[in-house]
């Protein structure tokens, strides 16, 4: 059974097919949110603390730390994303107890996220790009982690499904050559939106269980870009989780602020028998009772949090005692 | 490639793999309904026809009708549900162009349905039951009608899947013997709810995975079951749906009267590639556009289907001109 751990300073959690559906919170990204970006750059981190925080009330069992600014003062990020990559990882482990997930192009920033983080993060990304696999494997094996493997290569992102399934099989192998398992490798096999392709959602589904079954792998995905484009945007990722986790998906990389998306999550962990007799269920509607009295969902969710409710994953102080 | 063809006068659906998932309206039946029973012992229909209008307009593609009244002022319902069922199904088709589903436990009211009804309705059910499957067989193959097999048999509902597969294959082999062909078989594996049962969901999900590819059956299921006892079951419901649409079920009885439910379901058929261009998505988010203003969801799917929006399926017209 693929068990891919990882852990913060006192925390493990596992990812695995036996597993609730791992949710790694996406909002510490400056990807995209300009306010942000520009509050980085002055040294303003209270987004950061507000989004760590929120993010684990919500239900994040992982966090993504991305340091991806590009500098007014400086354009180069290879001299100004390790030091802020450094900045963030210690803020944010500071704040709370979660694993972390540290995510950049420059393998630069990813070295000052690997040497800053306590316990066992994910590394994102490899890609099976040459250069990448070049950059990124030595690190992966130097601080025996586990890493995200995004399946594009040299010839960009297939929109064939065994293209794909091949790339990721290519670097599950050449990680091999590392000496790295491929339980420590978390393939994202690339979700397409389905507006623009018909067949993007049965793509996913159908390359989550070939590569759980042949290669034995953990997954993962940006589970909105299934819903780019569309209206009503959630309600096609509320049924998207859903089927993913059946189809063996077993991690996202995703906003859990959004009390749709992780309804659904938490339902399927419970119709997948991971919620055992319903008590995360039980306690997340606890949450979902006060959202319908129009208190904001971040609110809600950390007061239940405060209470010892709502809160997903498993302690490590919990498996530790097992 | 299975295909169940249920038709009303001038439109045909089609339960199948490669189909929009086939959404059977449940509301027009007394049982658990004391206000509808009374009214329909005292010849007032007008929560059936309300119920009729509102679950097409909703999104349902057929309508199961159910007269199971015991009548306060006759307790044989051998006697009292035969003529009821007939009134009920004339007054359904002449207010609404959907198959019906004839659904009820005497044999005469079955009989009576299957006479009213026009063009090629659905009948529920047979189990596995010895009396049942000789009363009922001989109905399905005299009026060439698909039905719904009920995985019990005279030793109850089991709890262990593989007696339930055993319970549906020996129904379908029974119907073969009738030379009734397995397409024209809908198995209902049975839902139990997953509060009492954890692995409630994934015997489901397995189970449909294996009627479809062992016996190459349609599938149904009273899809609300699962999150009997439960606190917020439309979340639980609207997980399990696309859940078991993934896995391959191809139809579900349930109330179309529900938004989040039906936009589960919406949204899988747009994941499952079962709807071309997102175009039944983008017509169904112009209704949540409403429901989000306050709307109720009936009265908004009305508006939507009397301007050409919003209904689900495709209409015999349609499949003819193809």
């Amino acid at each position: 059974m693929t068990r891919t751990i990882v852990e913060s300073k006192t925390k493990t959690v596992t990812i695995g097919f036996d597993e609730p559906f791992c949710v790694i919170g996406e909002r510490i990204n400056p990807t995209g949110r300009k306010v942000l970006a520009a509050q980085l750059e002055a040294g303003d981190f209270s987004t950061v603390e507000k989004d760590a925080l929120e993010q684990v009330a919500c239900g994040a069992m992982v966090l993504d730390v991305n340091a991806g600014v590009v500098y007014n003062s400086n354009p180069n990020p290879n001299e100004t994303e390790p030091p802020l990559m450094t900045k963030m990882i210690e803020l944010v482990q500071g704040l709370v107890d979660v694993p972390l997930c540290i995510d950049s192009s420059v393998p630069g920033a990813l070295e000052a996220g690997l040497a800053a983080a306590e316990g066992r993060p994910l590394l994102n990304s490899v890609t099976g790009e040459e250069d990448r696999l070049e950059a990124i494997l030595p690190l992966v094996k130097k601080y025996n982690v586990p890493v995200v493997a995004i399946s594009n290569d040299d010839t960009g992102i297939s929109e064939d499904p065994e293209v794909r399934f091949a790339v990721a099989k290519k670097i599950v192998e050449r990680a091999a050559d590392f000496g790295i398992p491929a339980h420590d490798i978390v393939v994202d096999p690339l979700v397409m939106p389905v507006g623009a392709m018909g067949t993007a959602g049965q793509q996913v589904f159908a390359l989550v269980r070939k590569l759980r079954e042949e290669l034995g792998v953990n997954t993962t995905c940006g589970a909105s870009n299934i819903s780019f484009g569309l209206p009503h945007r959630h309600g096609i990722n509320a049924a998207f989780l859903p089927m993913a986790i059946g189809a063996g998906m077993t991690s996202a990389i995703m906003n859990p602020v959004r009390p749709v998306e992780m309804e659904a999550i938490r339902a399927a962990n419970f119709l997948m028998n991971h919620d055992a007799n319903g008590s995360a269920w039980i306690k997340f509607s606890r949450v979902l009772d006060q959202v319908k009295e129009g208190i904001p969902f971040p609110e809600a969710s950390q007061t239940a949090a405060a209470s010892g409710g709502g809160r997903g994953g498993r302690s490590g102080g919990r498996r530790r005692r097992g």
